[in-house]
């Protein structure tokens, strides 16, 4: 380890009990930092960001000999801007981007190549896979599984336990994998289901346990299994 | 700290390595603590009570420029009544009641001003929002998603993947939350879907994969999306 | 703790901090852990595992009144084969068996009486229940939810968020659980609800969000809630 691999670390940071800071950190002013964190090497912490007990930042990726993962070094360093706040438990990889005051719940896990943007909320348990991006001020609540490249564009509103895919032959093909994209304000309930690649329009619904196995236009509703449109006057009260 | 705060601790009380016991804490005879557990300020614990390791107890709840929350002073301290079991990596918070001989799986999670029944269940995985009431012998499966101000009447079960939700304009109101009324020893099928403010009736069954979108009568079984009663004797075998 | 209860380390084993290593704990050649992680007793470690921060492993089940579980003493040791790859917030069970180049997942939790074939991939946040048999070369993604006494043979895929139940009377009933049976290379679309001791045939696929009451025969793809057969040429594009 030479001496630019020492840890940085800022003024008025507070920390638990053993907290592991491999070589390589930066930590901006007035962090805290919870029991047992492990806060991996390169990782880089913005101003004023909350960080709960036993949280992972900056996981390396593993893989098996089904996954060609890319290389770890090839990563950039997870980068968590001011503000953020993190709750217990979390397990967020090497290469994302995280913006400022973005609020990520307990037992939520993000894996690499994501960026998030600023002011987002990703709810407890939420997890997220690889090459998705997340626009501003974005909720995905409780649960909900976020598939890997995605697009969810700014003031989008993701209900509780919904689910993503992105791969249209389950394992079967040798082709491009592409997650749904949800356009701007798009409003999704809970426990909706979006096929691979479906785009779901600006301002547009989904209800609350939908099935979108086709495209949803701006500002529609739709509803069912497989889900279709409603008419505003049919809307559920 | 003053002498007040320093905490109390009875007698046969195991502890793994590098157990935090935060100031004002109380622990009853013969309880067990996992290693690495966090026991945050003022937690109160009853006589027998079995804790798994990494847990994280009486957590504080955070909060961004989205969310008005309350401050953490106002919460009670988390009381966990005599004879509870709690899995590993549990994350449980502050303003929470659970009475005795409840058993909550690995990885669950709890927000506060949530209160929870004798015997009770309350599986892996679960994630419970904030200011919901759930009561005696109720059984939550692995998974599910209890949303905030729900009401869960004793002997409630509710099968695995389940999931409710309390917003029903999804992020875009200025209106009360009202998560789902479930009364008396109603049943809920895995991967059913509740929508906000719906109340299910007293031994009322709401088949897998229903999604409610409508209240259901007591001792009426409901299924399909929209979840429509079905009769008796066209129940599914 | 007599000799042969110390553990038995092999050669060229990496340890973060912390590490807990309980009795009769036995360690393969070139294994890594990471920081903070907990190995319960008698849990045999293959060579070349690597193993993620804040793991459990070797868990003894606990039980309440409602649940007669069996006795800690009775289950063999958790094993582990070799090349193994086990994520961070992981939890599995004593009495747990899983061979070689399995990978699992960021906070996925396994129960007692499992078997996980080889090269089978547990991706983060599933969780499985006591007695269920997985083959070889399965995959199962992000937060599906396996419940106990299933049979998921050889080279199955099962997409994310899917869920499945063993229990047709929703824990009134007295009598033996069956959970459902999916046979080789049958395909899970994500957030598929499977019902208790439906049979999945074999190269059988079930559409996302389907929810599967009754069987399915080999090749037949469904689709729906409830599930009914398609033709291929209807099939979704």
């Amino acid at each position: 380890m030479n001496a630019n691999d020492e840890p940085v670390i800022g003024s008025n940071v507070t920390m638990g009990k053993g907290v592991v800071i491999e070589p390589g950190v930066v930590i901006g002013d007035d962090v805290s930092i919870g029991h047992y964190a492990v806060i991996k090497r390169d990782t880089i912490i913005g101003k004023g960001v909350q960080i709960g007990d036993l949280v992972v930042l900056g996981k390396m990726p593993a893989g098996n000999n089904k996954m060609a993962m890319k290389p770890a070094q090839e990563l950039r360093p997870l980068i968590i801007g001011d503000g953020v706040k993190i709750g217990a438990h979390v397990v967020i990889y090497r290469g994302v981007m995280i913006e400022q005051d973005v609020l990520i719940g307990d037992l939520a896990s993000i894996r690499e190549r994501v960026a998030i943007g600023k002011s987002s909320i990703i709810g407890r348990a939420v997890t997220v896979e690889p090459k998705t991006v997340i626009g501003n001020r974005v909720t995905i609540q409780t649960a909900s599984y976020i598939t890997s490249d995605m697009v969810i564009e700014d003031e989008v509103f993701i209900g509780p336990c919904c689910s993503t895919s992105n791969d249209k032959y389950m394992g079967c093909g040798n082709y491009k994998h592409q997650g749904p994209i949800i356009k701007r304000r798009a409003r999704i309930g809970n426990n909706a289901a979006l096929l691979p690649g479906v785009i779901i329009g600006e301002e547009a619904v989904v209800g609350a346990g939908a099935v979108v196995t086709k495209d949803v236009a701006n500002e529609q509703t739709v509803v069912g299994n497989p889900a279709r449109p409603i008419h505003k006057k049919q809307e559920r009260s």
